[in-house]
Parts: C-alpha cells; sequence; structure tokens
C-alpha cells in the first residue's frame, strides 16, 4: 500500500496512492491525517489496503496523483530519530572532521534525535540564512512504526514497522564540530529534514525488504548529476529492528515515530556517495584536501529509489537551496 | 488564565482551570486539545480568556477540578527542547563526572532534544526497567510556544512566550557518560518527562514574570522531605527568550514546541537542590565521595511552585518510582 498526504493545514490530507503513482483517492472517512491513519492502524490499515487494492484493480478510479500537491507523509510528527547505521559512513565522515571513532560503534547503535515539528515538504525549497553553515543533504531511508513498547527486543521490532519512505536529513556541516564539542549531540545543525512524497508499507518492496532492510539502490543527483546510488541493503551493520529496539530501551515509542537510517554508504566507493561530507572525504584522502563546495544557492538535489523495472516507489524528494526570504 | 487536559486519548481534553485550581470548565467549542489551542492562538485566546475570567467571577461555575484527572498539558508534544540554563549546576554535574566544563558555556546556551510523543500524566508512575540506571528526577520550568520563525531574536522571543508549567526531567544518570561519549547527545538516557497538571499565562504570575524569568522559588520534596526550593530566577545564566532565539537559529519552531530551563539551582547551597546529581556532587566536595543514592523503587518526587501566598501555581508534579509491569 502506498499513502501520501495532502498539503492542507498544518497535518496535510490522508490520500491513498495507485501502485504507480498515476492516481489517488481521499480517504477522509478511514483517517484524516496520516497521523491518525497511524494512532488506529489495527482498524485503519486494513481498509486503507481495501482501497488501495481497487485503485490499482480499477483505472477510472480516483484523481490524477501530483507529488508536488503532497506534504511530507507526517507533516509534523511526534518523535524523529535518525541512526547511523552505516557505520564506514560515520567512520569516514569523523575522520573528515579530525575526530577518532570508537570500535563500539559497529556494534553500540548512534542515534540522534531531529526536529519534528516542521519538516519541509519534499519539493519545497531549503531555506538557510547562511552557506558558511555548510549546508548538505543526506539520503536516508527512514521507517514509520505504531505504538512501541519499552523495552521492545530486536526480535520483535519488525512487526512494529508499518511504513517505509525516504529523508533528506540536512545537516549544516560547519555547526557539527562546535556543537558536537558542547556535548549534547546536534541542534541548531540539523535543520528540517524532508521525505519523500509517498511511504509505502513493507510488502510493497516485495523481496527487496529482508532483514529490516531495503535491499535496493538509493539515486541521488546533485545538481541533475548521478552523485550515488549504494544499495541501501548493503553495509546497513544495524538494521531497522536493531535501530528500532535500541530507540525503545527506556521508554515507550508512540504511533507516528519515524527511525532514520543515516546516510546511505557503501563501501564499494564506485557507487558514488549520499551526502557532499562523504565525497570531501574521499578526496582529501586522496588529494589531500577537500575539493566540493557544500551547497550553494540554487543547488538542487533530487532522491528518489526505483525497483528493478525503473518504477519510482517513493516518489521523488527535489529540493533547491535558497536564502531566507 | 490557567489551562490543563483532562486525560482522554491521546492528546487529552483541553479545560479551563480557575485560578485557585478548585474549578474547571470543558472548552470542547474552542478547541477540543491544548495543541489546537496553541495551533490557533491568536484566535482562541481571547476566548478562552473570557471562560477564564467568568470562572473566576462564578463560584457556581463549572465542575471540581481533580488533578490526578490531569495529564500533561501537551500529552505528546511535536518539539521539547531542554536547556541547560542555571550553568553553574551543569558544572557542578560536569565535576561530578569528572569532566571539564568549557567557558564558552557561560555565552553560548546548551540545548538538548528530548522525546515528546509519551510524556508521563503529573501523577503517572516512572516506570524504569533497572535502577542500575541511575534514575534521578530534575525540576526545571517550562515555556510552551506558538509559531516562532527562523532567526527569531532575543528581542522578539519573549512574545511568542504563550504558557508557563513545571517539568520533572526524569534522567538516567549512568546511561549518560557512556551516550555522551558517543558524542550525539542524549537519548536512552532521557526518558519520558512528565509535566505540571497546569500551565498557565505569564500574566498569571505578574510581577514574577520578569525579563523571559521565572522569579519564585520551585520547591522540591523528595519523599516527603523537603530537597530544594531554589528561586528560578536567580543565576538564570540564560533567559527562556535567549534559549526560544538559540533554538530558532536553523529552523522555524511550530506552535506548541516546548523549552525547558535545565534544572533550577541557585549559587546559594542553603535552598538545596532541585535533582540528586547536584546533592552527590556537593557531599563529594565536602565528604570525597556522594552520599546520596539515586532513586529507589517506590520513592516519591513532588514538585511544585507556590506565590506569595502560599498558593500553588500550576498544581503539582508527584510521581512514584516502579520497576516496569
Amino acid at each position: 500500500m502506498k499513502l501520501a498526504s495532502l498539503k492542507s493545514g498544518r497535518d496535510g490530507r490522508l490520500i491513498v496512492v495507485s501502485r504507480d503513482l498515476s492516481r489517488a483517492v481521499e480517504v477522509s472517512n478511514i483517517a484524516h491525517t496520516m497521523q491518525q491513519a497511524l494512532d488506529n492502524w489495527q482498524q485503519t490499515e486494513p481498509r486503507l489496503q481495501n482501497i488501495y487494492q481497487q485503485l490499482n484493480e480499477q483505472q477510472s478510479l480516483g484523481f490524477e496523483f501530483d507529488q508536488q500537491a503532497c506534504h511530507s507523509p507526517l507533516p509534523r510528527a511526534y518523535h524523529w530519530a535518525d541512526g547511523s547505521a552505516y557505520v564506514n559512513h560515520v567512520e569516514l565522515v569523523r575522520k573528515a572532521r579530525g575526530a577518532q571513532m570508537p570500535d563500539s560503534f559497529w556494534h553500540d547503535p548512534l542515534i540522534y534525535q531531529g526536529g519534528s515539528d516542521t519538516f519541509l515538504a519534499p519539493t519545497q525549497d531549503i531555506q538557510i540564512p547562511e552557506l558558511d553553515w555548510g549546508v548538505d543533504f543526506e539520503a536516508e531511508i527512514a521507517i514509520i512504526v505504531d505504538d512501541v513498547m519499552l523495552g521492545c527486543s530486536t526480535k520483535d521490532a519488525g512487526q512494529h514497522i508499518k511504513l517505509i519512505c525516504l529523508v533528506n536529513d540536512v545537516s549544516l556541516r560547519n555547526l557539527i564540530p562546535g556543537e558536537l564539542a558542547k556535548g549534547f549531540g546536534f541542534y541548531q545543525s540539523k535543520p528540517s529534514s524532508a521525505f519523500s512524497p509517498v511511504a509505502v508499507t513493507p510488502d510493497e518492496l516485495h523481496t527487496h525488504w529482508q532483514d529490516s532492510k531495503v535491499h535496493l539502490p538509493l539515486s541521488v543527483h546533485f545538481n541533475n548529476e548521478l552523485y550515488g546510488q549504494p544499495n541501501a541493503g548493503v553495509d546497513m551493520t544495524f538494521d531497522f529492528s536493531q535501530l528500532l529496539s535500541h530507540a525503545a530501551k527506556s521508554r515507550p515509542l508512540a504511533a507516528g515515530t519515524i527511525i532514520g537510517s543515516g546516510t546511505v554508504s557503501n563501501k564499494d566507493r564506485s557507487v558514488g556517495s549520499c551526502c557532499i561530507a562523504e565525497q570531501r572525504m574521499l578526496e582529501t584522502i586522496e588529494h589531500g584536501k577537500p575539493i566540493s563546495s557544500f551547497m550553494r544557492y540554487g543547488d538542487n538535489i533530487r532522491i528518489e529509489m526505483f525497483d528493478h523495472q525503473q518504477n519510482s516507489i517513493f516518489g521523488q524528494i527535489n529540493q533547491n537551496l535558497h536564502p531566507v526570504e
């Protein structure tokens, strides 16, 4: 099943989207918003699935689906926690900062909590007042869950993964070292993120959803050139069940909690990168210093994922960087 | 004006509470929930104020107000960021961890983002599976704001402070060193917080609300003994306008964002402490090692604030620590 939120008020208006992303139907009789659907997932999910099946079978049903009319699936969420599951990326970024990565990072997941009250729409401009802050994109996978009990085991976590989507976790690289040195983690260095227009249930990924990982390449275009296409199922040290269990260690998580994978990254460097920081690190290793600059005003970032028939699964994150109006 | 949320569903049911906390009225014709009221504050605030005035003037109006029936003012929120505005407390806690505090902490606010999807009710048990995690309370003040623009100045921030309440920011002290060493800040070490039953508009504090600070003692009882009563307006290095402006540096903040002060702490040690960690540090300085243990199952923590006539302003946070059921 594929779901999206049309721009409308603060929380959007829930729609069911056809598998080929061509058509959609409103479902306000089932749930007005994505959050409402997730709050009552046991009741809403079979009814939404039923609509989805009809929509795919009857070409005459619904209206034309317009990705531009979509907000992020949850325009605002109660909890957005981002992992760093591709540990070799973390190792490279740390090296780029001149910081050492502890060995424990290979067996103890790293998670930070990000701002979830003002997400950007998938095609909304990224507005940052100062280029000196070092604006970077980070292409990631994220899961959305129903209610998760305190202490949920890795084994039990998988059943709570209800939806999957893509993220652009915008990062302000030059604010990070100062902020991390203060010891409280990211705050100003992580402005609002944007999500793919469409969130899908795990069954939509068929055999590409295995071991709580998405086994498909994540396609990143920067200014219309392919920047990276690492496989999200490769080199993911911690799968989503492990990240979720880690997040629920000391408290329950509410329905609508979003957990991100961290920047997707493969050890195979021929597949490119999902953020500029990683590219700069590779340049530093090769040339002694970074060559690529961070984003400039007018720059465009596109993030998408395709199945083996080259069909877009989640629609497209497509954003330009602009100064604050 | 005083507002509260009766326990009901995931978001509670908004009520207006009389100044003396004796009576309340439902206001579903104005807004069903606290979040709804904040989402449309310009429209809802004058209408709610009108009800509040009637409630205070007419003793026959409304039903008996029961603090036990209340959830936290926002049972779940889109953004909960906690500052460390009482810097001498930060300095003591760092010393207790054997960590150095950088001088920059005196002029650059420290803020972390906490879990806001599963707040505890004001009288709800704190459930923590392992006492070894070092369970501690932290008594704090918090503000709740309407929509705040990216880059909001300290000068403009004050007008966005719509409500004030108290917080128990539960902390797992023994998880903190390991978590901070990883560099991403608190996550598992900060389980769900609880808030006072009642949130009040700044005008309720009269002259005690000055310079974006609450100039009244915060009363903390641990197992029915007075543990601390520091004045929240004293030694607050960063006021709430400064914390808010810091939070909005790189992105806008949505209505319903909650910003905490961090543990209230005065340099005058005779007023006691608002958390056990601070007490343990003072013991270490005096006796060479901490004497107080962190919370044990069955322990009770009460947090309240009184005006000069000994009237409770926000109602009472009153929680017991228990193992997970």
